[in-house]
């Protein structure tokens, strides 16, 4: 198909696929003269894939890049799954060294509770510590003793995740789910989460 | 104190601090010249929590002066739960009705399973539609098999984030902590469920 019916056919503007093509986020289509260039079903579908993780996920277009790379070049799930980690709170390295060795201590216990092995330089690590440290800042201690509670509804999440990756589809299709799972999953966690919160909050707090 | 010890105590520097000023993030201080001012404790407790919101919790500037509107004004927690639950996946209006329709009925049955009633014009259910519609057009249905388990997960998280609330500290502060709970939050639950994965990962998948 042509430029015109792959915006149509994808939903996306012709100047936003031009901006991908330049960025190297949607392979080049197959040149069919100076200024044409035919596209198919796999444009449709990595167009969409983009726009999944940059409008919904929240991803920045040099996070989607190398989640992308990843998925092409086969890398291993576990790889990939590393690869759409990346997007997480910054880590704040202006905690002082005693907040961040007490979030540490949390973080592992937690750990041990759930049978986790912690990596070191692990991102997500980072992330947790940065959220501890601000907790402990402003004085919310009741949120850091949520702690435990969280890592078990994390856990049951995880293993659902997991679960539902090994089926019978083919690799890349796998490697594809995992990352988009992992990027949208947040988001559908923290809509679910508003909603619970909502009638838990009318519950307690009810007008 | 004055603007440089308020820069040192809270860690923000007196650039940033002047922009949020401006910006009616934090309050003007007492003015005792010309040029001059002084801050107290409470500058630098609401330069954290503007800090928090901002670098861990990803607000955009309009969303924590919204939020610290609510805060102020001693707003009901219910209605300053909803203003720090804006912040979530844009609505796609692109999908279409028949999309729409049936990502409704997907969280219907979830909302039904957990007990919850689900308000009309709630960011948290466009934001919902909008990931469901996302995994559709993907081909991603075990993605949207996942619904069920991550509601189950969202409610037990939900109900420990609002027993977290029902302590004896002054109204103003549990606002507060609900909703910087609420915000970073979804940090925890991202970074737990990324570390979980791993584990789960290397089990599932290991190298």
């Amino acid at each position: 198909m042509r430029m015109a019916e792959l915006s149509k056919e994808s939903g996306v503007p012709v100047a936003t696929i031009k901006y991908y093509l330049r960025e190297g986020l949607v392979p080049a289509g197959e040149r069919t003269g100076r200024n044409q260039a035919r596209y198919d079903e796999t444009h449709v579908r990595r167009l969409r894939l983009v726009r999944a993780l940059l409008d919904i996920g929240g991803f920045s277009i040099a996070d989607v890049r190398a989640v992308l790379e990843a998925i092409d070049q086969q890398k291993s799930m576990h790889s990939v799954l590393g690869r759409a980690h990346q997007r997480l709170a910054p880590a704040r390295t202006e905690a002082d060294e005693d907040s961040r060795a007490w979030a540490m201590g949390r973080i592992e216990a937690v750990a041990e509770e759930q049978g986790w092995q912690l990596k070191s330089c692990d991102g997500a690590v980072d992330s947790l510590v940065s959220v501890l440290c601000t907790f402990r800042e402003l004085g919310h201690h009741s949120s850091v003793e949520l702690l435990s509670e969280y890592g078990a509804a994390a856990q049951r999440v995880a293993e659902a995740d997991l679960g539902s990756l090994t089926g019978t589809d083919p690799a890349e299709s796998t490697v594809e789910r995992a990352v988009v799972g992992t990027a949208l999953g947040d988001v559908l966690l923290a809509g679910l989460r508003r909603i619970a919160q909502q009638n838990a909050s009318a519950r307690y707090f009810g007008d």
